[in-house]
Order: C-alpha cells, then structure tokens, then sequence
C-alpha cells in the first residue's frame, strides 16, 4: 500500500528528503500503511504554494468564500460515513463515537457561516473634527494548524473552518498517527471550490512542528495536545512573533453535590468518563463526590454501568469504546492505575489485562474506576489518556472547589446539583475555561467560545465561536476625513491633537 | 529635595535596595531629583499589596468600579493644569501639548465607562437538549504596564483605565525620566476611591522590568515604547506564559497626492510632524510626495512654515515645540541628519546646534527638513525621535504603497487625496494598524482600537478601544442545564455528544 | 407664587392661550402654585425651537456631546439634595425615596457615556463585486417624551439621557401633577452646556399630548404611564407615522415557592410591595405563594413587617412611605380594598381611614394586606396606585406561572427559590418583559433593556439600555465601490444584481 | 387546470366559502388558472394550526432550527431552475431575473444561519449587589407576512427566513397575481425538515389582508408593496398592537456628477433602471445628471444602449426584460408617458405601443426615456412600476442633493462620482435608507439591512439582515441572585432600589 501523502496545491505530494512512520489500527495492532513525515523542504514548499493560493483567497470575496463554506459543510455530511470509518480504523473509536466528532467539527463549518457578521468592523459618524473612524478587519495570512490524535476529524475543522472563511490559507499538520482524515479533508475542500494551495496539510513531527514555528511567513500557531508540547509551542511561537494559541491538558473535575439527581449524575459519569477510552481532553476524569453517603450512593448506581460495558473494535456496532492509541498508551494507563493502587487508592474496578478476544493484539484496556484518589497521589495530578478513572471525596462545597482549583489545569469542570447558589458558585469562583451544570461534557456548542484557563490554554485565543474570528484577522482603524478648505491659510497647532 | 518614590498601597514607598538614578528638565538641562529604580523585592511586595488588594476589587460589582471611573475623569480634568506643568517640567514638551495628552488620557477614561456594555457575556437560550450556553468576563488578576517617556500620562492612562475598570489590579512601571506624572495619578486614584493597593507605581529600569516579565502572579504586561525592546518584553513575557502586548515603533509615511489640498497638507504635515520636538510613535515621519511637481509645491509651502516655528522651555507659552528627552537624544538626532546628508539626501533646514538663548544647556534641537530620502538610506530606516523629518518622492501611487509597506514599522500611515478610489486602494492595501485619510495623526478616538501592525506591535491585542477589554479580561464559557428526570433509569451515550 | 412655566429655549416660557391647574403638596393637601398647561401654540413654538436648535445639535460630533453627559451627571449629583427635596413636595414620596429615584435616573445618564459605542454602524469589506456595505446610524429629529407622575426626575431622565447623546432634541411633557422636576433638569442641562433648544419642556394634559402626537415633526414619542393611555397614544402616535414606544401598566406577581428563604421573601415583600406608597409601575402587586404552609409562614412574617412601618410627610426622616399623590387616589385605593373585602379577600391588615397626627389633610393611605385573593376579583385584575396589596395561593409552581402569565399585564414578574430548575422555568416560561430570580423589584441595570410585555408595553423598544439607543436613531446602509474602468464599453445586465 | 390553493398544514388546503381570481401570463395575455382568495375563515383556520405548530418550533433548540435553514437553502439551490420558470410564466420577467432574485431570496436563507448569533442575549455579572443581569430573545409567536407581485421568491424568503430561523410560525399571504412561488416554497419547507403548520401561506386579496391585521393571535406583520397600502397596514395593524414593518414605494434618484466614469454610470443606469421592466422598488427612477454637460454626455452614451435593449417572454433567453405584471399596469405607464410629455417633458426614447411580435396580447411595453423631468411633473412625484425613467437635470451638488430629498419616498438613492467629498456629503445628507455610491441599486447584502427611510417605510424594523432579528424576537430582561443568607432578620428597605 502507498504511503499516506502530504495533501498541498489540491493533490497529494511526496517531498524529497521526507522522512516516514507507521500508522497502526489499534484495534487489532497491525500496521496500516506508512505515513509521510515532512522535513523542512517539504514545508517550505507548502508555505510557497500557500502564499501564492492565499493572496488570492485574501481577496476573494466574502460572498465567494461563504459559498466554499457552505459547499464544505454539505460535503462533509455527504462523506460522513467513509470518514467515520476511516478515523475508526486509525484510532480504534467507535463508528459511532467517530460520527460524533464530525458533528462536532460540522458545528465549527456551520458557525463560520457567520464570518461575515462576526469579523464586521465598526464605523463611526463625525467622532470629532468631520472625522468619520472606522475599521476593517482582514486575514492575517497563513496560519498553522497542528491537530493531535484524539478528533482527527474534529479537531482540524474546527481550526480551519474560521480561518478559511476569513481568507487566510492553511497549512495543517495533523497528528502522524491518525494521518488519512486530514488528506480525506483535503480533498473535500477541493470539492467544495476551495483554490488549490488554500488549505494544505503536511505530515510529520518535531521536525516539521519547529519548521513551522520558525518559519517567518506563518503568521498564526493554532495548536492542540498536550500541556507539554503546547507550552513549548506557544514559547518557540511567540519567540518568532507569531499569534499562538495553544488547547492543551485537561484533568476535568466532575463535582456532584447531596441534591443532585444521582442516577442522572452517575449515567453522566460514566458516559463522560469512558467514551472514547478516555482520550478526550474534555473527558471527565475526577469524580469529586460531596459527603460520604453521595460517594457510596454513586459508586453503587456506576458500578453496575461501567461492568455493562462492552469494549470492541472500532467497528464493532456494540462496542461502547474501543482500543486505546497504542502499545504504549496502553502500558502507561495500566500503569498509572498500579501506581495508584500502590499509593493507597481503592481498586473498586480493575481494567488491566483486558483483552478483546480475537483481537488480542489490539491496544485495549478495560474500564477501571479508583476510589479514595487524593490530591498528592500522580493519579490525580497526571492527565491520563485512557479509562482509568477515580473519585474524590470532598466534604462540602468549598473543598469541592478547592479541590478542583488546586489542579494545574482548568480545561473543563462540571457540577451536578439543583441549586441555583452552588451552582452560580462554581462557576464563578472555579478558574476553568469551560464550565457545566448538569451538563458532562461542557464543550461549548459552536456559536460559542472554546478554551480553557491556566495550563490548559497557553495565549488567550478560543478555538472557536466568536472569538476565534478574531485570532484569524487583524484589525485595521481608520481616521478619514474629506475636507473642504474654508480658508487661504490652515493655521499650525503643534500640541497633540485631542477631541475636546 | 526627595527621591521620586514608588506608590504602592495608596502611598510614597521607598524600597529597601532600592537603586536610583536622576530626573532633568530637558528645556535647562539641570536635574530635578533622583527617582527610585526598584529592586525586584520592592517589586514582590507591590505584588504582595496588589494581590490583596486586587482580589477585593475584583470581586467587586461592576456599579462600584463604574463610579470610581467617573471620579477618577473628573479628578484629571480638575487637576490637568497642575498635571500637565509637572509633564512639561520632566519631559520638555510645552504645556499646551501636555494638555493634548492629558485630554487623549481622558478619553480612555471615558471609554472605560463602557466598560460593563463591552465586557458583556453572551447568552443562549436552549441551544441543544435543554442547554442554555452562556460565557461570563471576569478580570486577568494583576497587569503590569510599562510606560515610555514620551507620554508621561496619557499611555498610563490608556493602559490602565480599562484595566482597573474591568476588576484588574494595576502595576505600572513608568519611564524613569519622567516618573513624577505616575504618582499624581496614583494620588487621584486613591482619591477617586479606588481602593488601595489596586493601583500601583513602581519606578525603576531593566531589573524591575524583567522581575515583572518574570513574576508568576502578574498575568499579562502591557507596553509602549521601542521595538528593539518591546520585542524583547514580547518574547520573555510569553515565554513566562504571561498575555503581553507591546506597542513598538513607528516610522509613519504621510503620502501627498496631486490632488490633494495642498496647503492643508503642508499644515498638517508641519504640525504632525514636528510637534512634541516629533517624539511620538504616531508623529508624521516622512513626507512621500506623489509626483516631482507636487514634492516642489508642497516643499515650497513648507518651509516657511517650519521657519515660522518658535522653540522653547516647555513653560513659553509661544513655544510650538520643545526640547528632546536627554542630551543623548538630542546628539542621536543630530547624527542622524549628518548621516543622511552624507548618504545623500538633500539638507533644506538644518536645525543642527540649535539653542535657546538663556537656555543654552537646554536639549534643543532646531526643526529639520531632508528632501530627496531613498529607502536605502538609515533615514528612512530608523526611528527617529527628535524633528528631523524628511521628504521621499514617489512617481505614483504604486510607489508611494510599496515605499510604505517596504518598511518594517506598521503603526501610522496617511494619505490626502480628494479620491475614493485612492483612499480605498490606500486603506486597504497598507499594512499598517492606524490609517489616516486627510487627517495626519490617526490615532483613534476611544472608542476605536489602537494598535499597529507589523513590527510595530507585538501580540494582537489594542491598547484601547473595545477590543482593549478583551486584554484586560479572561472568558468563561458555561453549558447550563436544569434537568427533570423523566426516566427511572438514565441510559448511558458514550458516543461523542453533539448537537445534531 | 409665579406659576410653573414651560422651559423652551433655555429659559422659562408661558405662552398666550395656555391653561392652567393647581399642583398640590401631598403630604398636607395644600396647594403649592399652579402650573401651566400648554396650548397646541405653546407647542407649536417649542418644536420651532427644537427644529432650529435640534439641527446644529444633530451635526455635532460625538465628543461634543459626550461631553455635555458628563457634565450633567455631575450636575445631578451635585442638586441631588435640592431635586430631592423639589420631588418629595410634589409627589409625597420620602426623601430617600426620591434620591433612589435620582440614581436611576443617573444610570441612565450614566449609561448614555456609551452612546458612541452603542450606536457604532458595521463595516463589512469587499462583500462581493469589490463593494463594501457599511452603515452609520443617525438621530431622529425631535422625540417627544410624555412622563408619568409617578418618578418626577428618573423617567424623563431615562426618556431623554440617550435621546439627547444620540444627537436628537427633546419635547418632554412632565406629569402636570409634578412639574418642578422637568424645569429643574432643563436648567441642569443648560448649565451642562447643552446647547439651548435641544432640550425643552411643556406641561399640560391632554391637549398638549395630542399635539404632540399629530405634529408632522416629532419623529418619535415616548410614554410611561397606565396601560390605557399608553395604548390610546400609540395607536394615535402610529396613525401619524411615528416611532411611539408606551411602557404601560404593571400588576407583578412575587412567587415564593417552599425552598425559598421566606424571611428574605417576607421582607423583600414589604420593601417592594409599599415602597413609594406601592406607586411603581415595578412594585410588587401580588404575593403568589406556593402551597398553604408557605402562605401561612409568610403570613406571619409579613405581618409585624407591614405593622412596623412608619407612614409620614415626605420630609419626615422616618417615614418609610408617604401619601398618596391625590385626594382621588387615596378614595380608588380605599374603594378597591373594599371591593375586595365584598369579593371574597381576606382582610387581614386594613389601611383604610388612615391619617398622619398633624398632616389630616395629607392624602395618606395606610399599609393593606388582604389575603386568599384570587384571578376573578378586581383586585387582582387592576392596576392598584397604592398601599394596597394582596396574597394569591397557588398549589404548585404550573399554577404560580399560570396565574402570572393569566394576567393582561407583563411587566415584571418575581419568582423566590433556591432551586435552579425553577427558576430557569419561571424566567422562560412568564411572559413577563422584566423578570427577577431573589430579586423583588426587577428593574434592569442601566447597561440592560427596560421593557415590559404583553400590555405593559406597547411598541417594541425598551426606554433604556442598549436597545434604547436604536429607538432614537436610524440606520442607514451603504453599498460603496470606487471602481477602475477596464473595459472601454461595460456591459449591460439588467437581472437582478446578486452576490452568487 | 386546479386552482392555485392555500398551502396550510403542510399541504394544500381549499377553503369553505373562499372566493378566486385569475392568475395571467403577462407574456402572452393569458389566463394560467384560477388563484384562490381566502375567506376569514380560512384565515382563522391558519392561524390554529399556526398556533399549535408554532409551540413547539418556538421550543425547538436553536440546533434542530439550524438544520432546517441548511437544507432549506439546499433545496432551494436545486429546485431553482424550476422556480424561476414558475417566476417568469405568472410575473413576465426573465428566467435571468428570476435567477438574479432566487440569489437575493437565498442570501437571507443564508444570514438565517446567523440566527444563534444574532439573537444572543447578554450576560452581566456582579451588576450590583450580587446580581447577575442577563437578557434571552424568545419569538415573538405567529408573523403575518403580505408580500407584492414583483418578487414572489426573493421577498417571502427575506421575510420568513429570519423569522423561522428564530422559532416562530409564519402565514404569508402572497401576491394573488403570483401565487404560485409561494405554495412551491411551501413545499420546500417541508422537505427541509420544517413540522408542518410553522410555515404557511394563503392567498387572497384585501380581506384576507384584513383579517391578518385584526387577528389577535398574530403578533406581526411584515409587508412590502406600495406606499399606500403599506400606510394603510402600518396604522391598521399598530391600531390592533402589532409591530408592523412595511416597506413600501420608492422613487430612487441616481445623481451623477461630472468627475464620474460617464460609461460606468451611462451603463449602471440602463441596467438598473430597466431591469425586469422597471419593476422594482430599488430600480433607478431617476437620473440627475449634476450639469448640462454631464447630462448631455451622458444621454449620447445611454440611448444607444436603450435602443439596443431586447425586451420578450420570460423565456426568451435573449430577451432583457419581458412584460408589465398586467394589461392595466401597462395603459398606466404610457399614460404617465403621455402626461410627462404634456407636462413639458422632452420624449427621448418612445416606448409606447411596443409589442413583441406573436405575442401581441402581452403586456409589453418598450424601454422610454425623457429629458427635463422637473419635481412639479407627475412624472417626478410618483412611482412608476414598468420600463418609463427620466432625466433631471441639476446645476451642482446641492441642488442634486436637495432634489433627492425633496421626493417623499426616501428608500434607494446613488450617486455616481470619483470623489470622496461628495460621496460622503451625499451618503450622511440624503434621506434615504439604502444609498449607493458608484452601486446602482443598492440593495444591502444579507448580513447587513434592508429598509427606507421617509414614507418608503412604516416603522423602525430592517426586512432582512441583522437588525431584522430583532423584529422577530422580544427581549426579557433577568435580575437574578442566588444569596446566602447572613442575618437573622433582613432589614427593610423602601427606598428606590438603586445601584449606587
């Protein structure tokens, strides 16, 4: 089989000087194909055909690019299915859970039919002296997109849907492990009526992710993964003057209070926790339970719920998650549940070992829940991508917040209760981006802002929503006035210029 | 006569290792007083204050701020004579251009009145499955505000009435040649009743700066001042994961069509250009004159009005201009003029050695005038902040865009023309933040967004404006449901959950 | 004592042909003077005179008229004590009352600082064919505003505070009951720096309303006042083409459901319920309480709440009410309390027959509760300008909300709880325009919408808030290209133009 | 062939004691079929289901509404071809002009994307108090709908796009002279997913109209058509407490001055001004020509472009337009052509007793063009629906300007011109909505607003962009608190609650 290529110019590309590595399917351990890793020539030439497409695109028309738009999202649904199953196959995700993110990712397509409204400039009549001021907004260029493993799909929609219909051009690195979405993509825009070379992906890794940081004529990182990686990001971006926005780390607290609706809170719980193997950052991780008799009451209604789970491959129609990433995600989620165990938590399930049989290469781990986790313990400090998950006991509100506060990151966090005071509470004194009540999974729907709080976003971008539209344009203010002479001579008036 | 102290938690603080420097009076040459340079432990304890002091006020309702926002302008508005002789004294400028900058500070107080219409969260009402989604703006935490010397009030102000108004609390390092505007207008804080500690001074140079870049508890940094190092303040604050926004250098190109008034053009060429002894980073730089007939007639109307300029001590009130900041500065500039005319350009004023009698250790520089600047000269390179300007000739409009966007700078750039074509093409194609149509120094009214482009900001955010609010504040988005239960069981979706 | 006059031009008027009726004193039932009612002459000259003045004040610039705000929201702090006082007389309300009264009204000006921003038009560039579509928004001319008797000082200022910042000039008709407020204010704005014209009053009834309704150049009219005349003037002020906005009669409903904290419901009652002589459009009306246990502990809280209160002379520092505004007014209310007895109500605190030692005269109603009040009594149906208020019983929150959205009335509506479910129900599901969860008196900030629904409130605009600043404005939109000819003969093409 | 029917409920509905007329193919003269008139009855009948539908779209999520307006502008784009036949046969114009306005309709359908966005509410927090203000934007329930005969798609899509897309039900009553796009639209609704009663139509004439402004259970009216008539809805329907928006006649002033591109503007004209036989509200009907020269020139350059014109039956793929609506329409142009030419105007083109051959019973009439139209002739005053412009002649721009504005209709007006003076003087100075600057018929894009000024509208509302949200939505403003209660005993308190 051909190595998955670069998708730049509208086509597929095969730089010299690339390098390649192995795409697996997770569900049964096999390799796949080999995909492209860039080197820095084959950047270079990307950033080439982008600047060229993108001058073009900058000028283009908001009524040209809207139709782009709208011809993408139509394609996107039209090729829903091949798409799910092709994520399926290179991440190990359910077709169903696959099917979701591209919901997720049409939302982003949706949303940017609103480029026009949302990137209008101002105008002001007669501010001062005959001065009419208003502003412009216009693309900031190219802008660099480098998506991680977890929405293959998703991810790069949602960075590149509001970027395009602002007119900049794109050029996208997804994550090398899940390579095939991103050409598939591709090609839709094509279809769509996108100019060749507007939107480009390159395969790679750390060597093609540092030529893109450095490379003067990117103007804009957008990044998703991990706190680590996003930092550096964000660091080497911004020491080249770029914008950079950085969606890293989650470890999202799940608080649920005495008067919440239990089962509710528990069906919540698991959903939440477990879908996907765990490899959202979005994913609850914590169960912060407040008062005793609401952590036994709720691990006695989810117990039951996570043992009903059926684990499969990603095509399996029942399976309710599937494999993990790889070999190694494998080993590091099991082996963060030892350390756990060893540094005092309760075992109360135990997902190690787990095997799908017929598939028993495949990187599967079972649904593991831990109680009695604590805020020394790594379990509870790591970000850990995969389906171990654990309770907290807090004995009110106040250290149900403290708790979820001391975290280093503040991507999501979530509570459950009926009280308009606690609720209100946490949401104003909780330092995350992204906030539910009663709502697990508080991605924020797409008219909406995406981004979380302290080491969980580096720069103070959104991903999406209104906001984000302003991370694709810069702002241009302008102070025009069209003078008629009323005498021979305009006398000099050298003192700043004011309007009073 | 004292040290100039630091104002920290509503009064004079003198740090212990504290180092300190002199303070002239550019228009006799003398030295005023010495000004406190902070060590970084008077810095951790302006930290200190301002935690504490911050977390009241940003808890604060948005009633409570308003009304310290109104006292606040009508404090500067009652003591502006006072403030603006202080200004004179420190900086060399005439009283009546620091009143300009006084009433331009002004309307960033003013703007902040606004500052709960444009902090507004948005609310959606039932977006999917019973979700209401809505986002809530609270304050960053502590912003430090580094000011240059050129305005002495106004760049506090802008920097800091949206930011105190939005719940922040405040540290401002001000330019240590001219620190004594800071303290007055700590003073008029406090007496506005803002709480102490909220608002904080701390005067000093390199060492103090770099302990704000660094300090893990002030979240972003504002700054105006050159681009050499407000590059370097962009790259450590981000590098310490800070929000940075850094207001650079300019080098602004006044384009002059053949259409265009003339005289009006002259005038406004003369007085934008030369005022405030042409330190400003929206001063008019260079004169490009669209056609050899047009540079004749417009170097003819001008020159005798630059022979009509008087230049004084800051306190003549028949002064059009005064001094430069340093004797440094005013050597610097006068080297510059001997540069250009030995790399060619043509010396139709020279303002070199210039003096005023009585005044004669004064840092005067006489207004200049070079025709005939080429882009390869450092003329046309380098900011310059003392009043030599120059002349570059262009053949046409192409030339006269392409001359401005040749330069690394992007702040200002103006046209005068009489023709909507020309205007458009110009607004649109110049790659600059602040644009002006026949008006000569475009910084916006307060209502609109200052900022540059290129190399003359760093970070995409804008000192004032609405878009200033979105610095000074960090986004929440809520998924809100209130849900009742209508099953006895809740199945579980672990599918990926979207609205569709 | 002279009679009050009209202010037209900057100055008092009394215009030939004017009729005349007395103001009284409340408080003792004395007459104070008489007060001008204005003749279709009388208004006739002041619109010349707005026309006039109303043109220069058109054009402008919007730092003119900002400036003018702020100097008049100086100028009501500074006569807050004397327009206090001047209001109490009038109307009978305690002191205190009054200056809550002012700070609204001082919102609203307050608010109007934000004129500039609030009336920005959009910018949108090369929308299609090189053409950009822009907008500027521009005043209406003259606004006649028609104020109630019930806030002498807040609503006119609420009514004209954007009217004016948006550049419009002003035709205000205070209630001739209290006229001293208008002429007080008109003299503030004078001194503001307003230029004289754009600002005027006339008094009178309903002659002078139909003139305003009828005359060819009033653009606009706004009304406060009962659901009666508020409909008879929109459909009048319609019939002549004008923009008309009536915010009309009130009957709000306080629904206390079981977990609300009903010592905080029980005195937040009394406060909302009696305050002004329960002479608000947003005085709480009814008490719905939810289930019988609910009813019977509220009960017993309100009850030595209400028997508490100290009922006395405007100026009498420890009144918590005043009288009523007429000799008429206290009989309706008695009759009503009556009437209500005979229908059925329990009367459990009676007002009726109630003077203050000294003050015989006065026009005072003492404090009235009846109980068991239910959606067929009168009492529950009409509008009641007085201390007279009752409890409803409901069995549940499905029936609190009928009973509330049965009313004709939609103005505000009240519900107290702790539970988030029923809160969001309550504010979704009442057709009520202005809607508080814990909060009794549900009127909006400044920076929100004032506005009722239903028949409290005829027209679609809100009298404050940003919506406001669109009643007082037009938008114009312009489609704008500066082309370049390329081609020697353009081409015709008579279908019709699209963006496709 | 079947009557044209009502489309009620999904389906076509018959009404009981409905009466009919004709429907003519204005190509040929000839009866189509018969249209039915609905009787009150029908109309009440409507309005049930209106009633009952429109429940639950108006709580639909705003997610399921998105999906419809999706698929409703991909239906739309299928199904056009057929459409604009249906367009052609029943109105005359050409399929190209059908297209042109099918385009125009679509642009709303695809600003209606924008409704989430547009329709936000806003969030406050901490206004005062520990209050949270924040407002929601509800539909405002049934929106009656009356549409004109010369865009039977593009105006019932600018008018119910928005409108469905906020969750309101819609009954249109369209032209009964072209009924037949509405029920094809209908049907399109329900294919693109929209439960059947949310979007209705019913035919008919003046009682039906009648009974729309009186019925108590539709909330607005939104119509277009001619200036008398709308006055007529506009008083009618705010008499029964609707808000209503008409947007009625226009006489469009297209000035030219001196400096313009003659060609350009010579062709701009003939396009615009004759396009689908003139019968538009946004066709040039007038060309001011600013001096004789310019007039003169500019008449040398448009006739032989008029003579060029091919007018024919809508089908005729060479024809530039086709016939007038009616027979009646027809006599009524030549006789305003004939009083034109009694009344002192100069007969340039004569377009007078035109027919095309084989179609002789058409309603053809031929281009014409007169000179000298002066503001006294009829031919000035009024709107002329069918292919009759005329030249008016000014001295300067004041005078061009003064004439525009002198005309009471105020929707459309342009100006041709390459200076930036005197667009500028010519957009803030005319009194037009939509105004033009080197655009002849300035007809806003979606995402900005459509509506006059003058008597070219009746209220304040916008057909189309983002203002028009607003006209189908109300606005409740919330005050909430969730407090902790921290006394035993909550003092009284009954002074204006104010947030000083």
């Amino acid at each position: 089989m051909d190595d998955i290529a670069h998708f730049i110019a509208g086509e597929p590309y095969y730089g010299e000087g690339d390098r390649s590595g192995p795409v697996f399917n997770p569900s049964d351990g096999s390799t796949l194909y080999q995909c492209r890793y860039a080197s820095t020539s084959t950047l270079d030439h990307a950033v080439e055909v982008a600047i060229e497409a993108g001058r073009g695109w900058a000028n283009a028309s908001q009524a040209r690019r809207l139709a782009v738009i709208f011809a993408m999202r139509q394609l996107v649904i039209d090729n829903s299915d091949e798409l799910a199953r092709l994520i399926g196959r290179e991440h190990g995700k359910t077709i169903a859970d696959a099917k979701g993110e591209i919901h997720r990712g049409l939302e982003a397509l949706e949303f940017a039919t609103n480029a026009a409204q949302v990137t209008k400039g101002e105008y002001s009549y007669n501010v001062s002296g005959g001065i009419d001021a208003f502003s412009i907004r216009q693309p900031v260029g190219i802008v660099g997109c480098i998506a991680p493993f977890n929405f293959p799909a998703m991810v790069p929609l949602m960075m590149t849907a509001m970027a395009i219909a602002c007119g900049n051009a794109v050029i996208l690195k997804p994550s090398e492990r899940v390579p095939g979405a991103a050409a598939f993509i591709g090609d839709l825009w094509r279809q769509a009526g996108l100019p060749d070379g507007v939107w480009n992906a390159v395969n790679g890794d750390k060597e093609v992710v540092d030529a893109m940081l450095e490379h003067p004529r990117i103007a804009a990182i957008s990044f998703v993964g991990s706190t680590r990686i996003g930092e550096y990001i964000y660091h080497r971006g911004c020491a080249h003057n770029k914008r950079v926005a950085a969606y890293t780390g989650g470890k999202n607290h799940m608080v649920v209070m005495a008067d919440a609706d239990l089962e509710q809170a528990a069906s919540a719980f698991v959903s939440a926790a477990y879908g996907s193997s765990s490899q959202r950052c979005m994913a609850v991780s914590l169960l912060v339970a407040v008062g005793d008799d609401t952590a036994e009451q709720l691990r006695s209604l989810i117990v039951p719920k996570i043992e009903a789970l059926h684990i499969g491959a990603y095509d399996d129609p029942k399976a309710d998650f599937g494999a993990v990433i790889t070999a190694d995600a494998k080993r590091t989620v099991e082996q963060a549940i030892s350390d756990a165990v060893a540094a005092g938590a309760e075992l109360v399930i135990d997902g190690r070992g787990f095997a799908v049989p017929g598939l028993e290469r495949g990187f599967f781990t079972g649904a593991t829940l831990l109680d009695r986790i604590t805020t020394d313990m790594d379990f509870w400090k790591t970000e850990i991508f995969g389906p171990a998950r654990g309770i907290v006991r807090a004995q009110d509100l106040d250290e149900a917040i403290a708790i979820t506060n001391a975290h280093e990151y503040g991507n999501g966090a979530v509570i459950f209760t009926q009280n308009g005071h606690t609720a209100h509470r946490f949401v104003t004194e909780v330092e995350a981006g992204m906030l539910g009540v009663n709502v697990p999974v508080p991605v924020p729907v797409g008219h909406h802002n995406f981004g979380g709080l302290r080491r969980s976003k580096f720069g103070d971008a959104h991903m999406y929503g209104p906001d984000a539209a302003r991370f694709y344009t810069k702002i241009k203010s302008i102070s025009q006035r069209w003078p008629v002479r009323t005498q021979s001579t305009i006398p000099l008036s050298l003192a700043f210029p004011s309007n009073h």
